[in-house]
């Protein structure tokens, strides 16, 4: 079976949706915890589930806001809120003290992937004044330790990101991972409008910028919770999703009948391999992105780092 | 007839050539002033011609070198030079001491529409110390009085490029105006490869970013040359130039031979408006980029900068 | 009489209370708003108070907030909240829609020196959008048209900063300017904790830039607010300021005794002649800043553009 | 004995020669290359001439540059030329092929600290090419594989930079660290033009954002070639520095004559706490730094990460 690629767990299932398949080992719950937002949790409980759906087990937790991309700071507020309440429920923030090391995956000088840099830099850092003045540093009822690193990219460093993560990890022992990452979505409708929360980590070639390495608790050793919006869709997606709008269309229009009909004969990955071939080479290189890209990852990382804040740093 | 958006006169040339035609009122000349380089001049010299090529009358200078993606300080020190001749020619660098503001068109934040912000960022600034110390402050032959802006984008400052250019002119007069704008290309396969140099300034709706006006002699008063590198390609286009492939592949393979024909039965502009009723709605506002472009953009901006400062400071 | 240079009028009102001396034509009112701010207006009412305080005939509210510097959103919200309070006494948005330009002064690749520019990057910008949508755009009370320019410096731009605001100006003809600018202050215990709002606009000579010319009503035909905060010491202050220490220590100090008697002996003007022969020439053109100075001017300049933003667009 | 701040080892021995005193352990040799520079080889060869000098036994080679701050292309190509070859003496390049880590130290967003940060970013990173497309991947004669890392400082991650490169280290195994950094100067006169290279790596308490912890073949497990440039002076030592030029000129002036030789009855050491107790107490987190920081540290980064490049790719 062919997968046009997509970050989004919520989009690898409604593609079963749309064909009115029923996936053994997925469950979906859907809820509206506010005005002008849903929050959908697919939890892949089995290895066939992961299978077809083509993500590892693990609970996949997605919050829509359509209206993201406007600027209204007491919704960006709630969004931030609901993003806090998802994150202690995947992990015993209100339990124990934790010591978390935050991470800003991608690249700060590419706008679409400069979201996980952008997090970190707003992130709220106290794991060196906790060691340094102790516990009663900052008064609080937890203090948690929060630590941050913006690892870059490989053309960059020279590095794996997982190369480097390790290290550090390594060094600090923390309890638990928070990965930031901007996200390739199936469709252009959720760039912008849509935080995924997962328990599983980051799969290899997710990201705008395609690592190459998982980063989850079994390659890390400790519990790794990811972060991540969709700001781009692959060029391919773009055109493979047009095709397929054309061929619907042409099935239902008088005048291009047959060309429909014919086309429509076409096996998924026949077609998709059509359009591979036809694509200029580059494509695969390429990403499509909003132009105005620089205000919603503005907005977004603001409004993420506020809701990892809120978790830990209860006001 | 229908026009698929290019900012290059020479995408917009080969569009004829492709069909064999000979367009009346253009002239092309081509030379290889180098390894591994060609220039080629578009001249637009009547009206009619400008009409068929969707582009003002005037030079358009394409310097093509395929291997500007790669690395190769020489070759970059060379296409430099090649710039800075091109704009000896077109301006009278060597026959008087000129006053020219350089313009960084495009949002410094949106990585590919960057190009502009950064090449002004890197001129050699002139103007205030010669205004201070006099023609004898740096002992050159001609001392050519450099200034530069970065005026942002409409979502930034609330106003026109237009408004503020224009107010600048007012208030300090140069000789010259020299924008540096990042361009939409027809092709990938031109991104952060070539070079366009023209006197006739900025068309409405060209650049990354869409400027509503034009900024040449007859919008600001003064000669316009604009100086443009193609970093992104119109989501639009990506997407008709498959369906375009696709339908040339059809006519050609036994299976699909009756699709093809009767796909091929349809006008240009019937195809084209059949896409973009089939697009998501949001795709006019994307544009797509190769991944890599923060280091094609800090690479080109350095290379189209360093070809002004020769032109006016030979060293 | 010799003149230690800052920007904050509060600071030059402050010598002549260490002196006991009453100005004529200054009157000076302080007020406590909220826990830990202070709010003081100093009102240089005639020519000969503007002589002695060396700063021109107006208002200069000052907000001071010890706590600034700490990172407590509540704390900053208050202080935003101040700050468009008394936007709203010195510029009539309560009575009529305006149209304001935002300039952010100073240079955004020197930290101290950029937090006007990067006010400016957070404003709410609306201009273009009730230009071309109309009046109910955003459905507001008051459809305040706000747009915003970072003009740069001198050495990037070849022109001086007033040439460029003309410009602009003339061409999109607002009816107030706001400018926000990086100051000087006298004392480092100031720094990045005081806000000056004046309707006097920049004086010469101001900012952590050293702006050549002023720019206010008279420069520029409209109304000048000017919005600064300290955030460097001249270098030559911070050495004048220890002698003057010294000097007082001595003169109490039974060892030093003579020596203090003999320094004390001089002028004032002489002591800064003195100083001023003895510093390395360079000193000058140097400024004292402190090493943390980056999240100082990332949180200032939130707090301030959240102020300007709430004082036209009340939520 | 007292010691006011300086990461130069040049410094810590002007102020022996001042006092004519030989310093045994410690042998100084120096070179003019080229016009308008000078190479001077500081060598700390016994523990008592470290103990001396205050800096650990190894190689400090400082390469002045009087003109550093010029716009000379010619000269800053020399320059980097000369670091290329002082790297080639301290590394065996030439003999076999390296692996070599990069690291930027610094705070990327306060100006004068970005210099390690900025030629990181500079960097020409193989390791990953070769590691994936094997040794002949550039068809050079040695193919060095070069990474990079900037760790940022405490107050960004929350960790220790020593953390964050030992846990990188122990992942990826190079076999030497070439550290970059902005130092601290004695005197004004120094900054940005003076390069220090030394073998003995990093010291605890140097570098513009004070270090806590050494980086240095002891901590790490590997050679470490540290690369610094002044780029501030301390406040301290600023006000410092005026005392004593006010006590030398007292002791030649006749009015001050008495005070002078009062003063200079002080010890050393009485007079620097004088000066302590008599500073504002915020100075000591205070830096000094030029107000055109920006223009030398772009300048100058581009002329370290040059040198660094021309050593292991030479063209």
């Amino acid at each position: 079976m062919y997968q046009v690629r997509t970050d989004l767990a919520l989009e690898a299932r409604e593609k079963f949706e749309n064909d009115n398949v029923e996936v053994k080992g997925v469950k979906v719950k859907e809820e509206k915890p506010g005005k002008n937002m849903t929050v959908t949790k697919v939890m892949i409980e089995t290895e066939n589930g992961a299978k077809i759906m083509g993500k590892p087990r693990g609970n996949y937790i997605t919050l829509e806001a359509p209206d993201m991309e406007d600027f209204d700071e007491d919704y960006h507020r709630e969004i931030s809120r609901q993003l806090a309440e998802i994150l202690k429920e995947l992990m015993p923030i209100e339990k124990k003290e934790l010591s978390v090391l935050i991470v800003g995956l991608g690249n700060r000088e590419v706008t679409p992937d400069a979201l996980g840099p952008r997090v970190a830099d707003n992130m709220m850092i106290t794991r060196h004044i906790i060691r340094k003045f102790g516990k009663y540093a900052f008064g609080l009822k937890r203090n948690h330790q929060i630590s941050s690193i913006v690892p870059g990219v490989m053309a960059q460093t020279g590095m794996e990101t997982l190369e480097i993560i390790k290290g550090v990890l390594k060094e600090t022992r923390p309890d638990y991972l928070i990965a930031i990452d901007a996200l390739a979505a199936r469709s252009t409708k959720r760039l912008n409008r849509t935080i995924q929360i997962t328990d599983t980590g980051i799969s290899p070639g997710s990201g705008v910028g395609n690592h190459r390495h998982a980063l989850n608790e079994e390659s890390v050793g400790i519990p790794v919770i990811a972060i991540g919006i969709p700001t781009v869709v692959d060029a391919v997606t773009i055109v493979s999703d047009t095709m397929n709008n054309l061929v619907s269309a042409m099935e239902t229009t008088r005048r291009l009948e047959d060309i429909g009909k014919s086309i429509s004969c076409l096996e998924e990955a026949e077609k998709y391999e059509l359009i591979r071939e036809l694509l200029s080479p580059n494509l695969n290189a390429m990403f499509v992105t909003p132009k105005d890209i620089d205000e919603s990852v503005k907005r977004l990382s603001y409004t993420i780092s506020e809701g990892i804040n809120m978790a830990f740093f209860p006001m």
